[in-house]
């Protein structure tokens, strides 16, 4: 008798039969040596924006967080627990990753929340009301900007919030220093569900282009 | 002019030649109607250990948290930012997933840094130390307990880790009160890297069983 | 001896030998019959979006007006000289076109002037500063938005100006009315220069979205 | 779901798959390095008579501005909102055009209603009729020439206007200035839609001669 759901198992069925098949010296390796992912990335837990899908990764690859719309709250050494900010330091510091990316994506429930606050909140702790209360001073600018459209609203904040999250990932010492050094890249991000396009974050301007991909 | 490292573009091509051209229809349904995830997960960051691959998981399948050693801090309503207790909210007052579950793997850094907590913190916010500082009272026992192996007093409390997280998880009432209702379901699971096997965690006794897949 | 500029006489060389040559009947037959282009074009006078290249118009296809960022004055009967109004009512009244385009273009010169309003008027008399200056509202509002890039504050006034314009278009009576009758219909678009892209206004929601070429 | 007619849609695809193909890098460097065009060309809104079909024209060659019967009203410094004068500010002061060309055609319904005023307005604006007063004092002198047919009076007036557009253009003192130091030069021209013939005025005499293209 198993506790899992049926399509989990059936999917698991597929893996093993499939991609472990192919890749199981790849599995044997990363057990016996550890991994050691060069890349860490700060995605949303939305089911359309995998990144191990969208950037079609392997075993080993990607080191990757995922919370309510990609966020990372900016360095607080108060003694309490910070799970976002305890996967960066495992990554930059233990596994001493080269890159970050910051993920975010088109249509986000978290940016939506932020844009739209509810005057009831989800439950007694309102956690996400909490938790998206981070983007405030930005979503409150734009919310009231009634010359965009609610899409334009809802994409102009998940741009600008990606901007936000890289200036709070340089609040981190360890971050700021290796990357003066040269030693750690920062990106930025952002993926359309939709049409599948994948915008990059030009680090000068703040602008989010399309890679070219010849 | 791109931005990103060499191999996450080259993974994108592969996404958008191979899976979005199969699923483009689907990403557009995703977009078009937005995401209904019948499926919470909370995993481990590492980098050897991704949901969507284990369980071979296409698009709008599952909604994922990943942090370090795939924790679930207690509910705690103090207005404090709770990036996992926001994402466990959004999944089942907003979402209304019907499972839940608790993803463990063998050889998890997390829990090997809770083994051995180091007299070093890693940076001066020592973020790793606090947020592994929740499985203290467990890992202690277990660290001090000379009768296991190295690899033992590991797996150990990755197992006993994953029953504590779903006890957390009960700890929040939306939880407690849907699952006493029969409208969610909470499961324990375990991925060994090394061999791909998958075990899942008996809801009675707390044993973890490898599932049948006939 | 000539008084043209050597590429324009060699592009009208390259048009004799080649289109009209090709299409000479038809010129010959929208000389005798008159024009009847169903459709109007308000464009910007920006030699990279010219219409006709972009849409690929043969002769008697388009009736175009092209002004600075592709305004559309309101509708102003004060017994002044108003070029665009006079165009938009012998397009309506007289040719009776079907479809009015608005279609403007990336990195407008006239918008970056909307943006960036000189204090030193360019001529005594400022005609492009009290043209611009009917965006006035929308560009102040846009200019001061410190949350977006050079880029986007452009981007984002282009295309609420667009919408602008169609409200503009729909205070002339007659272009009300035979929108209300099913007689006429309204369209934004706008043109990246840069990668060619042509985005196209969703009627209901203002989005721009890229129109299925399949 | 698109909302621009079909005939667009489908000349945008042949656009991007020729034109754009072809010319894609030039297109590049236009959007980063903004245009400079050479040349201003005032023109009719007719479909039958586009500057960059008669003149080849490619991307970043002509800056064009099109209204009813190509004309320019007289330089007006009053704080109006006047389109045309804006466009010629932006095309000599800004982007510093060396040649300007005020380019008529035969058949110009602008020129035929100067001619025959009709005696009930378009719409209560009448914007056409308000517009094409401007070259009231002319039509009236031709409108009531018995010696001419009417194919005559209609040729007649469409070069009369052009030869009053260029003493409009030098009533703008930037234009009067820079012509006189030779930095801008003035060019008048008259399509035939029928023939395709294209005839250019001398500037000495006004006549309108027809170009060698050897």
């Amino acid at each position: 008798m198993t506790h899992l759901p049926a399509h989990l198992l059936n999917g698991y069925r597929n893996f093993m039969s499939g991609r472990f098949t192919t890749e199981s010296k790849r599995y044997q390796t990363l057990a016996r040596e550890g991994q050691s992912p060069s890349t860490l990335i700060i995605a949303c837990c939305d089911s359309r924006a995998a990144p191990e899908t969208i950037f079609d990764a392997g075993p080993g690859e990607l080191f990757v967080v995922r919370n309510v719309a990609n966020i990372i709250p900016p360095y607080t050494p108060d003694g309490s627990h910070h799970g976002t900010s305890a996967a960066l330091e495992f990554a930059v510091q233990v596994l001493k990753v080269q890159d970050i990316v910051v993920m975010g994506h088109g249509r986000c429930g978290g940016i939506g929340a932020a844009l739209n606050p509810s005057a009831q909140p989800l439950s007694p702790g309102d956690f996400i009301g909490k938790w998206m209360s981070m983007l405030a001073p930005a979503a409150e600018a734009i919310a009231g900007n009634g010359l965009l459209t609610q899409a334009e609203r809802q994409t102009t904040l998940e741009r600008i919030s990606i901007r936000y999250q890289l200036a709070n990932l340089r609040t981190f010492p360890c971050v700021k220093i290796l990357e003066e050094k040269g030693r750690l890249r920062l990106h930025g991000a952002w993926f359309d569900i939709s049409t599948g396009e994948l915008w990059v974050m030009d680090p000068k301007s703040g602008d989010f282009e399309r890679p070219s991909l010849d």
